[in-house]
This record gives structure tokens, C-alpha cells and sequence, in this order.
């Protein structure tokens, strides 16, 4: 005899029906509640996107360009008379959100990364962009001169190809080596520290910090209005870019590295690590307090010792936390409004140097939200 | 005496006043029109957007990592034993709107460039993404390994910094030398031009297909099915992907520049041309196969001589045309489905070699949905 699953429970209810149903309410249920929690995130509502590549200068080879000697691609041996080549440009992803906030938020990555930075985290949640977006803020992602999709230098350059993600992995606050830190705000799924190294992209051009606040300081002049938020290497360069710029209404620094500005006659000495020093920059007064009319906060991760450690990975953000203090007070002496935080001293740990990506990176938003609000940069 | 508007109409009616009504309705009116069109413009909805890295491999130094001796950061030489390098990944960026139809497009740059080619026109307008976005598409956009936010390459290479803008702009077929075709579909706005320079990227490791088809391969296994819309010098590495990929439900080829492949024995001589001299491929016919079994649309623009001309820049797409038309006939005489379309030839005038970002890119975005839902890949 068969039955139907309703005749099953309602005419034979019986030790197997009760067992079927706790089957249902143990093993359906909880995966019912997850497949709702991922469809209540709501769509992204997208009044405008695009891109653009802001700043930059061309430079040109004397001669005259004959299109019809020099008009075929010869990868070995190029004659580039008269020709010309456009670089050192940023190049800028936008999103702005129906009913924007007033001022949109202007990320800038840090050494050896790009605008992915702010983007799908190592293991595949939401990073700042889409986090920030779906809080009402216009949101820009720059690529620096010579980095990522600002891959045109006007400067030739080599790329290695060498061997270094270990070495990454202890500057960028993972852990030692090869071993994660215990209690650390990464993913332990091998794929997402794959990911993670995949972030890496080289520099396409040398390195240069006044090229890069030039492009910067050009996007703000191009979209007027906004907080600049950086991260690690472009720290120093926001300060320089703020100097420049009164476009730039409040800064966000994620672990800012070097470039700390003082006021010459005020600049600290040099800071000593295992691996390296840490100076600073010295600019005159009228300079310096571009930076003390802006409200400016910096936040700092996890794992930073407070006695000199034997590892460098460790050392370098003793000395730039350690720099960032004397700043700040500097800063504030003179009138400015920096806030830093230690987030391991509000409660907050386990923090890697890439707090706006880490599995807590809700949290460190969250921050971010209130601290724009406390400041009426929202 | 002095009249306020009203009165002025109301009260004097006069030839000034018509005059200043007709003034009204021939520079006032259409600006409000225009005004009215941008407004207009619906917000983009988007359900989810992401970014990832997609194949790859990791490079290994032997030896072992000492993090206390070789931790910190040397730029001038780095220790690199014991050390991995993930490399040669493609690098994508995804977005999928609301009541998505179920094959997405994955679009692929062509060389020199990077997933820029299909976002913001140079002159600022929607480019693709956002085009196919609006039309319910999921849309992937590709940096082919070594390129752009793929940087991280397994193999060292040298950024020569070359001067070569004219020499794209003829391959490119704005025009000749510096000036631009008659009647052609590219902004005369200076800035246009700039920013078109400005999306050119450089490799930053060496040009290799077999890695860029593996990664693009590796995209569509995590991805399930889809259509691959290609451009340049990815055409051809899009039928090498096909070859291996049978998520590839179709592909659409804006000017495929090289790598046709044909069967072994079919094989055409090759093309000679001002400048250069283009072959095909041979594969054995168990593997062509694979490209007779899809939908394929390949599309050409303007200025593409059809006798021998003295500007290389033109030259390679006269032999590319020509043998697209020989691979059209080889594939479809073999049970496939090639449609060509050579722009001129339907009535669409002054394309370049980017159509998908020229002044007429809707009309070339409608082309494409036709066939999309003729072959019913939409």
C-alpha cells in the first residue's frame, strides 16, 4: 500500500511521521533562514557609474610621425619620432547612489595594491565600495599614476617578478611567515588568502609620491567636494594632497605608513626599527595648518607590539603608529581635530593591516559611518 | 519707466517682446529638453557587484622564508627564498542587475587595453557595462592576465615608456597620422581624445595566449555558461578559449585582429599587407568542431580599404576582414553558424576600431541585442 505525504502524517501518524518532521524543522528549516537572510540584502540602486582617468601630463618625442614609414606596430624596435604619450594619470571608478549624501568618499589604496582594495573582500563578502554605496555615499576608487588601470608611465620601468608573498603576508599583518596570528579577522579558507595575494598588482612606472598627489589633487579639483580615504602608503601622500587641495573637506587614513607632515622646527627625530627608520617631512607653518582646518581620523590594527619586536613585519607599524601619536598631538596642539584610534584599545582585535577587507570590516565601517556623522562629513 | 516681465508682455506687447518669447523658445526650450532627457535617465539597479581573481598559478622559490631575517621590505633586493608569487590571473569585475537573464556577458579587452574599453566612452558617455546592465544582463568585465588590475605576472618583463599615441591612432582608425577621418564616429572634443589615450595599459609581464585563454577558461568554469563578447586581439584568443570551454554558449567578435582558426588542411595562405603579414592556425578538426557548434557574430567598422593602401594602420584590418570572411565560409561549410558583419555594408558609417565606444555605441549595442535574441542566447 502507498500513501501520499499527506495521508502519511494525518491518517498513519506514527514514530516515523514525528522523526520526518524534526528532519524538516532541524535540517530544512536553518537553511530556509539563511537562503532569506542572503535575499534581504537589498539591490544596489545606482544613479550613475562609470570611469575616467583624472590628472596626468603627455609627453612627446621630437621629430615628425610619418604614418606611413612608422604606422606599423613593431613590438622589437618602435620609432616614436613625433609621437606622443599620454601618462601619470589616476584612473577613477565612480558609483553615485539615488539620493546621494553631499560629499562622496574618495578611496585611495596602499603600497603594491589597487582600487580592488576596496572591493570584494579575500573571501567574497562586500568590501567598502558596496558597503559605503548602500549607506548613501557617492563613492570613488582610484587607481594611482602608474598602478593597476593607470597602467601609462611617462617613465620606463622593470618589473622583477620576484618572489614575495611571504613577505607580504608578515608587513600586511596576517601573521609570521607562513602562520596565520591566532584569533586573527581572516578567513582560514585557503581560497581567500589565494585571493588575497592575487590583490598584489606591480608598479608600472617608479614610484613617485608627487606624481601621484598631483593625479589625486586633480580628481578633487575635477569633482570639487569630498573626504579623502587612504590607506597605508597613500597615508603621508593625503596629507601632501591635502596641503594642495581645499577640495578635500575631512580624511580617513587606514594605517598611514610614512609622509607624516610637521611643521618645520617641530619634526621628530627619526624613528629606529628592526628592518628600517622612520622619518618625517618638514613644511613651513603656513602649510602645515591646511592640516589642522580638516577633521582627520586614523585608525590602526591589530598585532602592533609595543616593545621593539625581532620581527620587521611587526616593527614598521610600532614606528608608524608610534609617529602617528606624535602627530596627532602636533596636530591638535596647533588647533586641528585628529582622532586616532588603536582599535585593539576600543575592544575591537584581531585586525590585520587591511581592516576595511577583514571578516570584522562591517564593524570597521561602522566606525567610519559614525565617526562621518560626529563630524558632518555625512 | 521701468516694466517687470509681465507687464512688459502683458501690458506692451511688441516686437521686442516677440523677439524675446521666440528667444525663449529656440535656446531655452531645448536645453530644458536635454535637461529633461539626463533626468530621465533611470537608476541602475543592481542586485549584487563584486570583484575576483579567476585562474592563475603560484610560482615557488626554493628554500625557506626566515621572517625575522628576510622580513622587511628591500626594494633594491628583496631575499626571495622560501617565497611564492600567485601570478597570471585574470582579474574580474562583475555586476548583475535584478531579474537577471540567464546568460551573462564576459567581456574581454583587446591589446594594450583593459575592461576600460567597455566602461565610459572617451567622450563620457554609458559604454557597454552599464549599456547591457540597463537590458538586464549580467555583465563580467576581464583584465587578461599581465594587464591592468591583473598585474601580478609569474614572469619579469621591461616598460619601455615608448612614445606611440599616432601609431594607435591609426591601428586604431581614428585617422591617419594625427587627423581624423571624415564623417568619423569619434568626439572632436579635445578632451575625448585625451582621455581615449589614456586608457591604453601596458603588459607587465610578456604577452602570452595560452596563459590569457587558460585564465578566461578558468572564469567560465567558476561562472557556468555564458557569453564571451570579444575585441582585437582577443577575438582570436576567444576561439582558443571556446576550443577548450564549453560553457562558451556563443561569442561576439568586435575586428578579431589574428588567431583564426581553421582545420588542418584548410589552412589559408597567409595574408600579406603593408606592414605585416597574417596567418591563421591549423587544429585538427576533432577540436574545430567546437566552433561550428555556437553562435558567432563578428562585427568590422569603417575605413577599411578594400584594395592595398599605404597606411599600415589600415592594411592589417584589410587582411583581418578578408580572412574573417574565409573563416566565416570554413566555419559555416562545416555546419557552423558565422554571421559578419561589416558595418558600411548594413548602412552604419564612421566606425573605428571600437565601436562599442564610438558616437553610435547604442546602435552597435542594439545590433548586438538582435542577434543575442535571434539565437536565442538572450
Amino acid at each position: 500500500m502507498k500513501y501520499s505525504h499527506r495521508e502519511y502524517f494525518f491518517n498513519k501518524c506514527s514514530w516515523y511521521g514525528i522523526l520526518y518532521i524534526t528532519f524538516l524543522l532541524v535540517i530544512i528549516a536553518p537553511l530556509g533562514v539563511n537562503a532569506q537572510e542572503a535575499k534581504t540584502k537589498k539591490p544596489l540602486i545606482i544613479k550613475e557609474q562609470g570611469s575616467f582617468a583624472a590628472g596626468g601630463t603627455v609627453k612627446t618625442s621630437p621629430g615628425t610621425f610619418d604614418p606611413i614609414e612608422h604606422g606599423a606596430f613593431n613590438p622589437a624596435d618602435q620609432p616614436t619620432e613625433g609621437q606622443s604619450l599620454h601618462g601619470d594619470h589616476a584612473f577613477v571608478f565612480y558609483q553615485v547612489p539615488t539620493n546621494p549624501r553631499t560629499l562622496p568618499l574618495v578611496f585611495w589604496h596602499g603600497y603594491g595594491q589597487s582600487m580592488k582594495t576596496w572591493q570584494t573582500t579575500p573571501d567574497g563578502r562586500e568590501g567598502f565600495q558596496s558597503i559605503f554605496l548602500r549607506r548613501g555615499y557617492p563613492v570613488y576608487l582610484i587607481d594611482q599614476p602608474r598602478r593597476g588601470l593607470a597602467g601609462r608611465s611617462t617613465e620606463p620601468t622593470t618589473i622583477s617578478a620576484a618572489t614575495d608573498d611571504q613577505l607580504w603576508f608578515g608587513i600586511f599583518r596576517l601573521g609570521i611567515g607562513t602562520e596565520f596570528y591566532p584569533g586573527v579577522q581572516f578567513s582560514k579558507d585557503p581560497e581567500a588568502l589565494d585571493q588575497f595575494f592575487r590583490q598584489m598588482t606591480p608598479d608600472t612606472g617608479p614610484l613617485d609620491i608627487e606624481v601621484n598627489f598631483g593625479a589625486v589633487s586633480a580628481l578633487f579639483d575635477k569633482i570639487g567636494s569630498g573626504v579623502l580615504v587612504t590607506h597605508s602608503h597613500s597615508g603621508g601622500q593625503g596629507w601632501l594632497t591635502a596641503l594642495e587641495n581645499n577640495n578635500i573637506k575631512g580624511i580617513v587614513s587606514y594605517e598611514p605608513g610614512s609622509n607624516f607632515v610637521f611643521p618645520e622646527g617641530e619634526v621628530p627625530d627619526p624613528i629606529s626599527y628592526v628592518g628600517g627608520q622612520l622619518s618625517a617631512r618638514g613644511v613651513p607653518m603656513s602649510e602645515f595648518e591646511r592640516l589642522t582646518e580638516i577633521p582627520i581620523a586614523i585608525y590602526y590594527g591589530d598585532y602592533i607590539p609595543d616593545e621593539p619586536s625581532k620581527y620587521p613585519g611587526e616593527e614598521q607599524w610600532r614606528a608608524a603608529l608610534s609617529m602617528a601619536e606624535q602627530w596627532r598631538d602636533t596636530v591638535n596642539k596647533h588647533g586641528g581635530d585628529v582622532t586616532l584610534v588603536h582599535l585593539p584599545d576600543v575592544g575591537i582585535k584581531g585586525n590585520t593591516h587591511f581592516p576595511m577587507s577583514d571578516l570584522n570590516n562591517a564593524k570597521i565601517a561602522d566606525l567610519l559611518s559614525d565617526w562621518l556623522e560626529e563630524k558632518n562629513l555625512d
